[in-house]
């Protein structure tokens, strides 16, 4: 136990504010990569990049951080591990001893193979030619299959790979919720896109100037709580959230004139991300307390505000005469009823990120099981297109007429991103669980979010989940907030009852 | 001498090379924070900056690397001073002993205080409130203070300041070469602004599209020779250019719809600066072979593209046609001469950016002089608007209304850039003798240029200036590329023959 405390715990905190610095900067040439370098200057890029990941590495492995955590770990100080001291000390060591049996050559080596990964993948995508990848995502698998076995697993190394992402998490229990998903989804979604059938996305297919789409997508975002003093909204191909110090997290969308939902819902999404980071606790920027817990409570964040809020009836009894007044040439005149059918159509399709609210959990559950077959080199990449395919015969009834549309769709396997995608799930499952506990706690929601209202929310968030930071984990998050575990049914019953009242005929409930 | 020099000769590259890849990520946060950062993350950026500028001076100081450039000095590799490899050992040896001086403490107290010290700058002068600034600045005079005389003079701490920017000039050879061009400029500038009074910049007020400018800017841009696939434009308030790899160079600039100037001639210029970014050699990136030989130098490529070329009448033969099309509505039907007179004209004015060629350098003599005092102490900060004001009716005889206007026009002394502004006209001053030195070495440019090539001039160029590095001092490079010593006939020259052929009158010849 060391003589001062105190003193130690000053020397932990500086030395994750110097990590959160150095990965601030590792963020930036990230978020420059998507949004904004020539093409001339990606190969010096990844070198940046693998520079700044390896002196990261060096940072959170230095042996006097683990002397550091070892005589913390034994003080006071840790004595309650849900404090905000008590957290820190937890969780740094937790990720000290994770961190500590990477080498820094494979840090490295990953960080440079992914961001080349990313390239190949993008060209590969516009081209339609998944060779131009296979090479790069075999080298790719290669180092996570060694970082899954140096990390240590019980017999699944994608258990490894969970670990990064959702602490705690295991295949065997995401296995079975995700089972119990899919089993209910698979004959609900044939029944509703079956009542869909011949309707068309006639509103949403119209004309939407990008300029009055951003326009009203920053509006709806600062509406919501996105403070852009603290943020800025930009456009790349693929839309994500990074955060790039304690005021500064950015978001990014893509404008499709001819399809008004791309962008928006997009925007409240990564807006919903934002919002989470900017109501993480700044004083404790860089440290367990002020991180967000997993990617899976982070997505919960962005789909809460997507689907829950945003393709809700309520939302759009306010913003409606406000899209009605700026997109006159495409909304005058149109029904309210008509357009929530749109925004909330079921419909099996080939594009992830293009997936109505419901089909899209099975595009996950999909790849979650290719990947472990990746993984455990059950199939291997050159099989890969075809299993893909069969999984979307399977699973959606549809099949890729070219890779683009299938394999090669999502960017998460060229960032080396393998056991990311179920947090997309978990995030839907647990928007779902907060959505009906926040009700729960405040029957007014209907009509605060009708008069474009949304702190009540906001505030719950930031009390129950964005404050919390990592002193708990997910799944104690999620029962602290809901009162009860993760599991498939407020999904369910939100799908079912959304449905039932968007075209008045009750689907599978 | 090293047993090996070869291989000594590879771990000083690396280590060069390894300074350049950490330099670049600092190029990366500044122009992040002068193009897209929210106003929220500028403190933490403040931070970033400053850990980042200590690390690499850490890499700049390391005595292994005093140990290896030592041993390399005794090598034959360092016999011919000019090679690539005599000159490497050189200049790095002269870098490392410069910076092996300054501590740590002082390089990460000037980063920070510098970041500091633009953001109060810039809301100094949006407010027009000095008085925002003025603690600043004293803070950021006093570290320069210290950084002179921790680096050496022998007597002028100016002097210490220039060796930064221009290697080898002195205040006393300056002085001499700035005194003979101020005595000429004055009283030409007073006969040829009398030549213009009365006349109006109608055809440059007229309204030109933010969009149309752009789209004309970078045609122009490219057509000179910057290459768009390994560089790009973006907007800020003051228009830089700068480096973040072999491969990636950006530039910026600012749009007024009423002045059709501002941003073209800003293009020209900042495009001049990327354009011998762009010509440096890609396999000595990062070394002296591969690197700008002095600011004046870089200056003299930006204003030769701007000035020399960018304002001649054989350019404008073929671009303004091209002007006609893009922007009918302002220049349809009008007559290149009047064109022509109007981008030439003579007029003293308050703001350097937007002065004339010629007044320009009465903007560089006056700071020049400001700026020396402020060094040594014998003008205080208080005192300094005072003065300002005094020099501008002296020289130009016209005095500001407000300091917005005057003392805080430039982001340059909140930068700590001190010892930087005479670079622009040492720039001028090249710039002139160059265009004679090529026109004298091919008669052909003005049927060139307006015919729209200008690859003789880019060829020569890197021939003369780009593709020597740092391998000559600025002063030996000026020698061999023009044949003689900087001085300041050949800008005299050039601007008395331009403007009698502008306004069909001899001014002062």
């Amino acid at each position: 136990m060391p003589r001062d405390p105190e003193n130690r715990l000053g020397e932990l905190l500086a030395r994750a504010r110097d990590a959160a610095l150095v990965d601030a900067l590792l963020a930036l040439l990230q978020w420059d990569e998507r949004t904004t370098l020539p093409i001339g200057g990606r190969a010096y890029r990844a070198e940046q990049v693998a520079r700044v990941a390896g002196q990261l590495h060096a940072i959170r492995t230095d042996p006097g951080l683990g002397d550091c955590l070892g005589e913390l770990a034994e003080s006071p100080l840790a004595a309650d591990p849900h404090s905000d001291e008590g957290a820190t000390i937890r969780v740094m060591r937790r990720d000290f001893e994770r961190n500590a049996k990477i080498p820094a050559r494979l840090v490295e080596e990953l960080a440079r193979e992914t961001v080349l990964g990313q390239q190949a993948w993008a060209e590969a995508r516009n081209r339609n030619e998944y060779a131009l990848f296979r090479p790069r995502l075999d080298r790719i698998l290669a180092l996570k299959r060694e970082q899954a076995d140096t990390l240590g697993h019980g017999g699944a190394r994608y258990d490894a790979m969970l670990e990064e992402y959702e602490p705690g998490a295991t295949v065997r229990e995401l296995t079975g919720v995700l089972e119990g998903l899919r089993l209910a989804l698979i004959p609900w979604v044939a029944e509703a896109a079956d009542a869909c059938r011949g309707r068309e996305a006639r509103l949403l297919g119209r004309f939407y100037s990008r300029s009055d789409q951003e326009a009203f997508g920053v509006e709806a975002a600062a509406r919501i709580g996105f403070d852009f003093s603290r943020g800025r909204l930009d456009v790349t191909d693929h839309p994500f959230c990074t955060t790039l110090g304690p005021h500064d997290c950015r978001i990014t969308t893509r404008y499709d004139e001819r399809f008004f939902p791309t962008a928006f819902f997009g925007i409240l999404h990564e807006a919903g991300h934002g919002i989470y980071e900017q109501g993480l606790r700044t004083d404790w920027y860089g440290t367990p307390p002020g991180s967000f817990a997993s990617l899976g409570v982070h997505e919960s964040q962005s789909r809460l505000w997507e689907n829950l809020v945003g393709r809700s009836r309520p939302f759009w009894e306010h913003h409606f005469p406000i899209a009605q007044r700026r997109f006159p040439s495409a909304l005058e005149g149109a029904r309210l009823d008509a357009f929530l059918g749109e925004i909330n159509m079921v419909r099996p399709s080939l594009i992830r990120v293009e997936a109505d609210e419901a089909t899209y959990n099975l595009h996950i559950v999909l790849r979650f099981e290719l990947e472990q077959a990746l993984l455990d080199d059950t199939l291997s990449t050159t099989d890969l297109p075809a299993a893909w395919n069969a999984k979307y015969a399977e699973f959606l009834g549809i099949t890729p007429p070219d890779d683009a549309s299938g394999v090669l769709q999502d960017v998460h396997w060229s960032a080396g991103l393998f056991g990311y995608f179920p947090t997309y799930t978990i995030g839907n499952l647990l928007a779902a669980q907060i959505a009906e506990a926040y009700r729960a706690s405040d029957r007014a929601s209907d009509a605060e979010w009708s008069r474009g209202d949304y702190t009540g929310l906001l505030e719950w968030l930031r009390r129950e989940i964005h404050t919390r930071g990592r002193c708990f984990s997910a799944p104690e998050l999620c029962r602290r907030a809901t009162g009860r575990e993760l599991a498939p049914d407020a999904l369910l019953a939100h799908l079912r009852g959304k449905f039932a009242q968007a075209y008045h005929g009750h689907v599978g409930s």
